[in-house]
């Protein structure tokens, strides 16, 4: 119990594979949930089991977080917890900005998840009257134009994207020109930025499609 | 102009891959974007541009929709609009019940986006007494145990999870048992249900995973 089992847990390893990066935060609620069914250990076979996956799948995605397990034990619950939350910066706060304070801009504003997962929303903006200079969740909703001042004012490096589809890439635009490193796109519109920006969609009409497709199958 | 363009546009093929599903929707947002600005034509090499993909693949993307391109006139994208549309039946209206009224769940209620993509919520849970018989976007939320005389009253097929993540699995035991054909988990436990079930995840956190760790190395 008290040799070590975290090896270098902040060590940034540039070539994690994106799937093992999408699998590590499933892994955690899993985890989290065992955790507080008060058990202790974990082996691979059975966390591979509950994702229906390869258990050399599970020990690879593991080590890139520095966590070993240990013969016959297995993974220490807690380690493997303190380990993918580290890893992921999931205790850290990364400033954000919200763009487009629609249903979906106002229910990640109230969203407690992303704060407890390292973002923190810092400030939102739209360009519509009525929802200017209203409060959600606690914060002011600014016009579209003091995007600019607003921005060397507070620090903030990532900017979510919930505006209506045909304004992304112009909101893309402004937040490029403006210094953002990444950007979360809630938009089913592709858009286009430099390369060395980050970004990530997330594309609910994606997985409405597969799941109206196969609906029709079954 | 007036030779058929769409070939079988209800034609079902249950070979339609994944990726190809998931691609469609962001073809259709593009194209209805680039129709409001009077486009009337594309070439499958503008659209590959767009998404950064082999022109190939889009050519084959659309072909599963039923519409062909003219050589070099392109696709018509009034006729691609409506292809896409009926292929994915986002213009037919799938019922939903949901479980977990928190903020998600709220955001999701509250979403034109669902009915304008062939989703509409028809009844909604919750276990907590503060939700219970409150309304949401004109729908009140029932106490979860109504569940099983009101799926018995309204027709539904598609079960949306926005439970909190250790409910995730017991709420879709519970939609299995029922008679639940699919299950749309939000939350970012895996969840296991018999194999005849459909099962899609939207996992925001795995989404917040890669952002994080490519912020940091940016």
């Amino acid at each position: 119990m008290s040799e070590p089992q975290v090896e270098a847990p902040n060590f940034i390893n540039p070539s994690v594979p994106e799937p093992t990066l999408r699998r590590l935060p499933g892994y955690l609620c899993y985890f989290q949930s065992l955790q507080q069914n008060h058990l202790k250990y974990i082996s691979s076979s059975v966390i591979a089991h509950a994702f229906k996956i390869d258990p050399t799948l599970v020990t690879k995605d593991l080590s890139y977080t520095g966590v070993k397990g240990r013969t016959k034990v297995g993974y220490s619950l807690e380690t493997l917890i303190e380990a993918i939350v580290q890893f992921l910066k999931f205790n850290q706060q990364e400033n954000a900005f919200l763009f487009g304070v629609g249903n979906l801009g106002k229910a990640l504003l109230q969203y407690d998840g992303l704060r407890q997962h390292g973002i923190k929303i810092v400030a939102c903006f739209d360009i519509h009257p009525k929802v200017i200079n209203t409060t959600v969740a606690g914060l002011k909703v600014y016009p579209l134009q003091e995007f600019r001042d607003l921005s060397r004012k507070i620090p903030a490096r990532l900017g979510v994207i919930t505006t209506p589809d045909n304004k992304a890439q112009e909101t893309a635009d402004l937040l490029v020109a403006w210094g953002m490193k990444a950007i979360w796109n809630f938009t089913p519109q592709s858009i286009k930025v430099p390369e060395k920006i980050v970004v990530v969609n997330t594309n609910i009409y994606a997985d409405l499609a597969v799941i109206l497709h196969r609906l029709k199958q079954s």
